[in-house]
């Protein structure tokens, strides 16, 4: 499959309809996800419907969008209007279906992209491998045995597998970039409400972020700039400063780029460090840069994240606790104990970590570190072994994803392809609201074949 | 005595030495502190050294400052170089002494004001009583057997004694507002964030504001001038507006005010309720407005302050509960107890509560409600007949004060001085960053003989 750039320009310039494209998506959905279990809901009369609509303007001569007729599908916590947004809950299932799209959804459609369903994922967010229990585990395309990562397992997954080029998840301590490492493909968690999340379920709301997945690093950088902007309805911020990042300046030898060493370089299987290595040799960075107290930003982010997602769910975990999926319940019960003199120095460490972490990027652009300590583990695998210890696998995939989104850092993990293996991914860091330098570091690397992503041909 | 403002015109004009004006202040200080037990240190020493320097540039033919030569004292949890901030504890007394001035006490020093010492609090400033069970309890100049009020009671009894003119407090949660309402003089408690807070030792980060006490409206303007401006050092925000309030339009004419109704109007003594009323007559308002769910903000307040208190204390806490004031210590180890998702629903209701004030105040500049719902509380009265029912005093004195620096609107408390009883105060509110606005309105009261300071003449 081509990324959703190549599709856009293809049906702009005629050469395919906009109907074929959806149409031929929807048959690969029809056919494959049965067992990938990617989507929760199919929109496939409305995206025959938009796509239509798309070869008309087309006919016209209007300009039909960045996006025209590529199909994408989006982590079903985006408002889609007409259909229930689950969060992937059985109690958000009993919810009145939408009635307007969520603004990212919204831009993406105005850019001419043709919406064809909604995807699985953790229980209200909060997990690292879509073993949904109430809509089944989602397979990563590469093992069917083995996970997709999450919780934006689903977006991953349906984009590894060639389903669709395009799609959007959601992350807070990892849940773009996770997934992205296991399924071999791009995810950009973007800067701390730079991207508006107006018709997005909350999880734990000072830490969701919500991004793009793709193929290739200018779909990541074109979608990321059709969502950038203001928004009235953004419950965060609504004003933000808004930079074109999809034309890349090749020239990268000024930039100052390090390897993230001590806890980043600790905890994880030889192979992911070996793609960290792949990457810094390819860019001929031998700097290493540390990150202060990242095991306790790690901690500080548990903290919020279990205490802010425990506020959010209470009434419910007080009123139907069995209906909740076990593995997020006892996770909110657990959160809902937490005192709050712990949360408030949560608090506090960040803004000291927030600052420790601003002087670094005084003396560097861009850091590297592994995304992933190990390649996918299996569907119900309850531990791993990591350098020597065996450890429970669900909170231990976002060791290196974790301290990052703590403080709102803008990361792309870059997928590295290794040789009858599994997918892995390497994080390119920088400071906030600079994404484009990390696209730019994303794009070299991808011109020299050694990060790219790896789309499953069934 | 005079205000501020006279002695330093005085002091200016020659018709009085600095140094007079200081010696005048620490004998009354000599004289009557051992009964009244306002300060914790006196320092008379640096104060004549002051006195006399300023003295000196006034021979030389410089400008001595706004407050040339009137003598102040601080609540003693802010910075003084060469004293230990106490913060009203024992634990704090084994700290070293600070080595930097407060950047309020700075300020007032730099306008020629003298300082001559610092005073009496509520341990951690957790408390509406200054019963501090390690430096005594203040006394109340109207009636040495009630309360000053907390938890700036030494600050307020130092002035309703005449002993100083002007002193500075901190207000959580009505620590100026309540003991100037018991002491009979003017405590302004400004917007949240607007003064600096360097060199003020902490209680609830996000509630602590501080503010100046004084006999008279042109002097609280003037103090607050003063203490404007940005400053480096603050933990909060380095700049804000900065403008200048001290020059009153008398013309109050077009400014829109009313009575806060509901929860404002319940609870109280009937005497607290007269004299809302007898503000309200004078400036000829009969408009009501209702400010909603001010009792869940009071509850929020609560939850905020002991949790932050908590947290802040949590190491002392831990390993030496035996030095707290018992009164404190209860309160932080409950606080300490709370769970996080309290807290954060705390903080969630506030943004919905700070919202809907918001759009009060776009249809009223001035709002007037009790400050407290009686008179000062005798010392170690343990309950109190309020509105027929019996409760607790020390936690029911905020009742108004509380759902107001909840979200840092600024107030000033105004004296109204009935006959032959205790003084009582009357709140007036206005939108953040319009303190110009009530300090026009109590102008106007002051002028009409409505409110003003009663200072006890021993």
């Amino acid at each position: 499959m081509n990324d959703a750039l190549s599709i856009a320009a293809a049906v702009r310039d005629g050469k395919v309809s906009a109907v074929d494209v959806t149409e031929a998506a929807l048959k690969r959905i029809a056919a494959r996800d049965n067992e990938l279990n990617c989507f929760t809901s199919v929109t496939a009369e409305s995206a025959m419907h938009s796509a239509a609509r798309i070869d008309g303007e087309i006919a016209q001569g209007n300009y039909p969008g960045l996006f025209a007729g590529v199909p994408f599908a989006v982590k079903n916590l985006f408002d889609v209007a007409g259909l229930t947004t689950l969060a992937g809950s059985k109690i958000n299932a009993e919810n009145p279906p939408a009635i307007q799209d969520a603004t990212a959804v919204a831009r993406l459609k105005q850019a001419g992209a043709v919406l064809v369903g909604v995807l699985n994922m953790d229980e209200y967010a909060y997990g690292f491998v879509t073993e949904n229990s109430h809509y089944g585990a989602t397979r990563n395309p590469h093992d069917l045995s083995r996970v997709a990562g999450g919780s934006s397992g689903g977006s991953a997954a349906a984009v590894a597998a060639g389903l669709v080029p395009l799609t959007l998840g959601s992350d807070t301590n990892g849940s773009i970039r996770v997934p992205a490492a296991f399924c071999g493909i791009f995810g950009l968690k973007p800067t701390y409400g730079r991207l508006s999340r107006a018709g997005v379920a909350l999880f734990s709301s000072s830490f969701d972020h919500i991004g793009p997945f793709a193929t290739s690093v200018r779909d990541i950088a074109t979608v990321f700039d059709v969502l950038q902007g203001e928004d009235d309805r953004d419950p965060i911020c609504t004003k933000r400063p808004c930079v074109e990042t999809r034309n890349f300046i090749q020239n990268i030898d000024n930039l100052r780029i390090a390897i993230a060493d001590d806890y980043f370089l600790k905890g994880a299987n030889p192979e992911a460090l070996a793609a960290v290595e792949k990457v810094a040799r390819a860019l001929d960075v031998r700097d290493y840069i540390t990150i202060p107290e990242a095991h306790r930003a790690r901690a500080a982010a548990f903290v919020i994240t279990a205490s802010e997602g425990a506020n959010l769910h209470l009434e419910k975990l007080r009123s139907r606790p069995q209906d909740f999926d076990p593995a997020t319940r006892d996770r909110f019960l657990a959160g809902a104990l937490i005192p709050s003199s712990w949360y408030i120095q949560a608090q506090r460490f960040r803004k000291w970590y927030r600052d420790r972490v601003r002087e670094i990027f005084l003396h560097v652009d861009v850091i590297i570190a592994p995304t992933t300590p190990c390649p996918a583990p299996l569907i119900g695998q309850q531990t791993m072994i990591l350098d020597g210890e065996e450890i429970l696998v669900r909170p231990h995939l976002g060791l290196y994803t974790q301290p990052l989104s703590f403080i709102g850092l803008p990361v792309l993990s870059v997928p590295i392809q290794q040789q009858n293996n599994l997918p892995l991914g390497v994080q390119l860091i920088a400071a906030p609201y600079n994404e484009a330098l990390i696209l730019q570091v994303a794009s070299v690397l991808e011109a020299k074949g050694i990060v790219g992503a790896k789309i499953v041909d069934f």
